[in-house]
């Protein structure tokens, strides 16, 4: 193998490809990056982690074909430090890849790229293509709910159904157990007879980086076990999680008849500034409702006392109900209008958060005791 | 004791004052802030970790004289969250500190003013001033080098001493055993009797902060055992290492022969280069000087092996000698004209570092076996 290529191109490539190689691996090969030139004109960049695997073409001049297959972030490191505007050589000979730039050459050793796992796609029946502001927009408004906890591997990432409404849809629902985030856009043509999957947290990450680059659309193909995304010089494919999620639609609180309308602005700066002295393992905040009257307060034994009025729009009975600050101002972090809606039951009822009936994303939130 | 002052000025000064406490405290009111309202017109705040003091005073409105002692994170971080252009109010009162800005209140828990730990500076009969660009240029040049080896303590920090050379002249000097750095510096003033003294790291830091938003001079009084730097708004005192420098001077080479001129540019990014693929362990880079011809390279039975080119000014025998390239990056990362001077022995002997020869740092760094 032969191949020439500008350092800004192989830059950008390879820095997609490391993302998804692990620092750490125990099979030898996953540190490495696959290097394929067949077709003229291009340089096909992969790796993988046997379950989410990058597939990235870059433009380059083939001398002769071959492919081998090298650590992809020393690979990364080398053309990152090269001088701009640099022509890097890649040759592959003898079990080492020769890299040359200018008066730096060096040679890496490499495994063959026959021992190299490539994912088997195998049928994706079902295809459509999504606007890549809906993805990021779906993303975005859900990620942050994903449960970490790995016991709960069925929430370790976004749940992805089509549902029909007063119009068909397509809906991505996060949870872990706290708190629920939800997000429904139309329906793409193509999706009617898609499986209800779960996108595993490592493939949102890296689909959420690449979507940064690109503008237009996002071709989506997956079957019950895998799912692609086609961003163009990029393929992502990932296995699905083998789970079931669980049946989110009934946390989602209908007949919560106390709503406050509030400014998220000043709503989450008064819930930072009272939490500044929650300590890390309570995280408690306590709103006290009252007639237009919003007081956030947080007490801790060890730091003291908090308090903060709010105003608002709330004209039930008053009352009084808590939340883990974090979980609240997560949610408060995704509203982009001048007003949110916190539709309340009781103090151990959960709440539901929506800018409003017409928005795209709502929010469900579990409350503390306090 | 009760004060009101700018939001802005608050923050400026905790901030200096809560990175001299130590996030972890054996002794709880090490972790407070003294603040002292007495004098009309100032609050003064003060912050110690037994070896370090900062003593800042900021303008503020005293209504009521007095003193407490308050979480200095916490309320760093308070002042932190607290709305642009807020006016703070402080009130201590039965134990606890209560602070009021527009709608927000807190009331923190304090430790009595009397159990401050205030270091007893003693009498400081050395003091003379140094322009704040002369101390920048000190600790700047000399800092990467001290020692973090908490064994040889009395290297974990920048010794200074006076000496008579051709005019007077004050000298820093930092060393971990494997490299040394040196600025010399016109004596000041006031300095003619300056004991040799050992400024500890974290003191350096400290400083090197407070110097960023300075221009002027800084007054500098010291003891054989405790050193205080006055800038203003800030007064540092800082014990010092009780312990002997070595005499450094002894490792600085005097009759190297060979002599390597090099754009530090291109070195450096050639040593970069090439050792990217050296590992964590050995960071060894080779020079081959030959005339006007000096090759870089680095092997590694792991991961390869990479070689550059690097255009030099070089005629004496050509022989190889091996360093660790962070050390020799660090080095060159301090030369800021477009031309450095090696001047090399043998591939045993320390080597001599230098912009040129009238340039106030210089620097010598022992080889490593190849």
């Amino acid at each position: 193998m032969k191949a020439t290529i500008e350092r800004a191109t192989l830059l950008k490539g390879l820095s997609h490809v490391q993302s998804v190689v692990e620092r750490r691996n125990t099979i030898p090969i996953l540190s490495n990056v696959l290097i394929e030139a067949s077709t003229e004109g291009s340089l096909r960049l992969m790796a993988t982690d046997l379950d989410l695997q990058i597939d990235e073409t870059v433009p380059a001049a083939i001398d002769q074909p071959g492919s081998t297959t090298v650590s992809a972030h020393t690979l990364f490191d080398i053309a990152r430090k090269l001088p701009e505007g640099a022509q890097v050589e890649l040759t592959a000979a003898e079990g080492k890849l020769k890299i040359t730039a200018g008066r730096y050459s060096s040679s890496l050793p490499t495994l063959p790229r026959d021992d190299f796992p490539v994912i088997a796609e195998g049928d994706l029946p079902v295809t459509f293509e999504l606007p890549a502001e809906t993805l990021k927009q779906i993303i975005d408004k859900t990620r942050f709910a994903i449960s970490t906890e790995e016991t709960r591997y069925y929430l370790n990432g976004i749940f992805l159904h089509v549902a029909d409404e007063d119009q068909p849809v397509l809906k991505a629902a996060a949870t872990d157990g706290h708190r629920l985030a939800r997000v429904t856009v139309a329906r793409p043509d193509g999706a009617e007879e898609m499986p209800d999957v779960i996108v595993p947290r490592k493939c949102v990450g890296e689909l959420r980086k690449l979507l940064d680059e690109i503008d237009g659309s996002v071709g989506v193909s997956l079957s019950g076990s895998k799912i692609r995304f086609d961003l163009g010089q990029a393929i992502l494919t990932s296995k699905l999680i083998d789970g079931t999620f669980p049946d989110y639609t009934r946390v989602i609180p209908t007949g919560n008849d106390k709503l406050l309308k509030i400014d998220p602005k000043s709503f989450m700066e008064g819930v930072d500034r009272v939490s500044t002295i929650a300590t890390e393992k309570t995280r408690a905040v306590k709103m006290a409702l009252d007639r237009d009257k919003i007081t956030l307060s947080v007490t801790s034994a060890e730091n003291g006392a908090a308090a903060e009025e709010v105003p608002g729009d709330y004209v039930a009975l008053p009352f009084e109900i808590g939340f883990n600050s974090r979980y609240l101002l997560d949610i408060l972090a995704q509203i982009e209008g001048d007003m949110v809606e916190l539709h309340l039951a009781d103090a151990a009822a959960p709440t539901l958060i929506r800018e409003n009936e017409k928005s795209p994303a709502l929010y469900v939130l579990m409350p503390m005791r306090v």
